[in-house]
């Protein structure tokens, strides 16, 4: 593994179009839709508007478009605010090794796409091998580089940025190798800033510096051209832990978008397994709220320690509520971001079920899994226990449940023709001729 | 030590003009004069070409220059670039910590000076106050961050331009704990970078980061406040060692500024004892090629591990040939840029006198010291030893040596009244009602 960055960059400057299997391809469209709805639905958050307000008065022609709204600046910028807008509400894909893998790579994909124009096919050829590039250079140095602090979704996210923007442009195997050197020395971002805007600053950066680093290396701005594996590289520097051979092993043959999972709630995964069982039961015994004497959860005691919180005032607040989280699934059959707005947390008859719900401590459960219980007013107990929720990989969202997210996220921001043309666009992402149309269709 | 990052956002704020002392007032215009030098010196280099070309379709308003250049653009990309010419040659100010203090901060502060206007005296104070930040963060971890393989001029270079250009906008401080919050999470450069155009990426892109940090923060956008001494904060997470008692020790009563050091010699430290006492010879003697019979160098071993090259062929070569070091110090009596080009390299007299030095190595010598013996054809033998060469804090550049310096560099870009101009203005840096006014002398 001498030569780890030169061969990535080869294989990422050889790699076809038409060696990607359909089932990717398709996985790839389904994160374009999640990743769109997040990039629309967080467009207005007050992150967002301060980033903008710091950005817009140095930005350069409008050659792109922030997704659900109307400012239009230069790609680098664009990228970065896509970045930091489908990061905020934490609603975006995640694989296992904690990278959010769409939001340090697709804002840089659709600002070239505007600026330069590209096909659908060849923006989810890009976008493919950014994955790619950004988890496998995450597993090679998974956990430890992640526990010592580092956000990786940030420091491998650049990666996939530089390698997916380098694809786009065409760079050859020589500049790819710069490319990714250029990402190594701007690898960075700090776990520290979780519960600060910074978080979402991080995929932001990632994209427009790995954007950036792809653009100057097409200029021939050189690097090293062993940025992953050199003894004061990125792998070394960055982790007590590096096993290049992650990077490449199964080239083609596994691809990183098949684990690639979705959050159907708009909060942590620790409450996730609650809110499927509630809504399932809620469902299948079309229950209202009056019908309920009681709720009881059974949780790990993760859950708990994260979302303990009985009596939330305020829409963050309720994100932190496992009480709220079972109320709302079976008041809404719901929990988007409308579910964790200060409104709903203050509605009345969320409030009253709210105080119904207790939740008991149970070690044999893990932390993704949960064991519900409604008691009737009439007698019956409805029970079920969910050893996967919903948006797992044993369980994943399907195509209509990505929809139905979709269309909560987005027609509150973008009107509900705009929502449905985007919707169509993200399902037809390898048909497109130009894969502009995407941004052009996210503009209220 | 616990809040390290708010402690030194507060004394960068109560910082006041009135309590600096006129001999650090003074250095601040030196690093300028030397700043100004290596960014005109270096605004034509390929390494700033490419990276304009990479930048300029997508720059904002002409709001800032860029030194030796005629393009104007938006401060943070004025910031980038100007960050990368000042530090291209290798030429720029250091520090026994190993940064180069002034390249990542005064681009930030002068694109600044040209937006919004501010008085020179207002850029001196940020400019000190930036300096300070960044070498004392930089002690807080040194050497093992930087022996881990930390670029420490662009890991600590950010949180100086954050500090100093939060000082100019005025910043509270909360918005100054912010913005080192900001600094921490983008710190970021790696020591393999060495050798490539990438080395000179980090004082831009700490330049522009840092000043892009404090912009954010001024408009509200957060980071955590314990960016520096947090268990995943910068000094944990990027060193194996953090004292952040290093960063708040002697505050306002020792200057890092006052143990500022510039170069000489466009070329590595290694060699500039040799430089130095051929130089000396050479005045003295009023010496020329044709009365030497031979040089005899004795020097440490890491001087000719570094430098051994004896037939150098381009002017890159020469700055790694010990030989041709000796032998432009007799035949030119300097050693600027123009003694590392190609022409000099391969020119006549040069390679004639180079083949006629010797070097042996003497255990007893420190790498910084050198031992010069020049025999002459009529017999007689001089002799130098030099213990602490020119640009050493031992033996500081003069203020005349520093004019020689910025005419050699500058008068070739910008014609020598422009020169004069931007000699006087940074002379009188605190006087200045409009700092910009440097910016605008800088333009050919």
């Amino acid at each position: 593994m001498q030569d780890i960055t030169r061969t990535l960059a080869r294989r990422v400057v050889e790699s076809r179009y038409g060696d990607l299997p359909a089932p990717v391809l398709h996985e790839a469209a389904r994160a374009l839709l999640n990743w769109c709805a997040c990039a629309v639905g967080g467009s207005h958050h007050e992150t967002v508007d301060r980033a903008l307000a710091a950005v817009t008065p140095f930005a350069g022609p409008a050659q792109a478009g922030v997704f659900g709204r109307r400012e239009r600046m230069d790609i680098l910028n664009a990228a970065l605010i896509n970045g930091i807008s489908s990061h905020v509400l934490d609603f975006d894909d995640t694989q296992a090794e904690a990278i959010h893998p769409s939001s340090p790579v697709l804002p840089a994909l659709l600002a070239l796409a505007e600026w330069r124009g590209f096909s659908g096919a060849e923006l989810a050829h890009a976008f493919v091998l950014g994955v790619e590039v950004e988890c496998r250079i995450g597993r090679s140095v998974f956990p430890q580089h992640y526990d010592a602090g580092w956000h990786i979704t940030g420091t491998a996210g650049v990666f996939g940025a530089a390698a997916a923007s380098g694809k786009l442009l065409g760079l050859n195997e020589q500049q790819m190798a710069w490319a990714l050197g250029m990402a190594a020395t701007q690898s960075a971002g700090l776990r520290e800033m979780f519960g600060s805007m910074c978080k979402c600053l991080h995929p932001g950066r990632a994209a427009q510096n790995g954007l950036h680093a792809a653009l100057l290396a097409q200029e021939g701005f050189t690097s090293s051209e062993q940025g992953l594996e050199a003894k004061r590289g990125f792998g070394h520097v960055l982790s007590t832990r590096f096993d290049p051979s992650a990077i490449t092993a199964e080239w083609g043959q596994r691809y990183e978008l098949s684990s690639n999972m979705y959050k159907p709630f708009a909060c942590g995964l620790v409450v996730h397994g609650v809110i499927d069982g509630c809504i399932q039961l809620r469902n299948e015994s079309r229950m209202t709220p009056e019908m309920i004497e009681r709720i009881d959860l059974r949780v790990a005691p993760l859950v708990l320690e994260l979302t303990g919180k009985t009596d939330p005032r305020t829409g963050l607040e309720g994100k932190f509520s496992v009480f709220h989280a079972a109320a709302v699934a079976v008041v809404h059959g719901a929990a988007g971001e409308e579910q964790f707005s200060d409104t709903c947390v203050q509605a009345a008859d969320v409030v009253a079920l709210r105080g119904r719900v207790r939740a008991a401590i149970d070690k044999t459960l893990l932390w993704t899994q949960a064991h519900v219980s409604i008691h009737l007013r009439d007698g019956r107990t409805v029970e079920r226990y969910v050893p996967h929720p919903l948006g797992s990989l044993e369980r994943p969202m399907s195509d209509s449940d990505l929809e139905t997210k979709f269309r909560a996220l987005t027609e509150s921001i973008i009107d509900a023709t705009h929502s449905n043309r985007l919707l169509e666009l993200c399902w037809s992402l390898t048909e497109l001729p130009d894969a502009a149309a995407i941004a052009r269709a996210a503009v209220p």
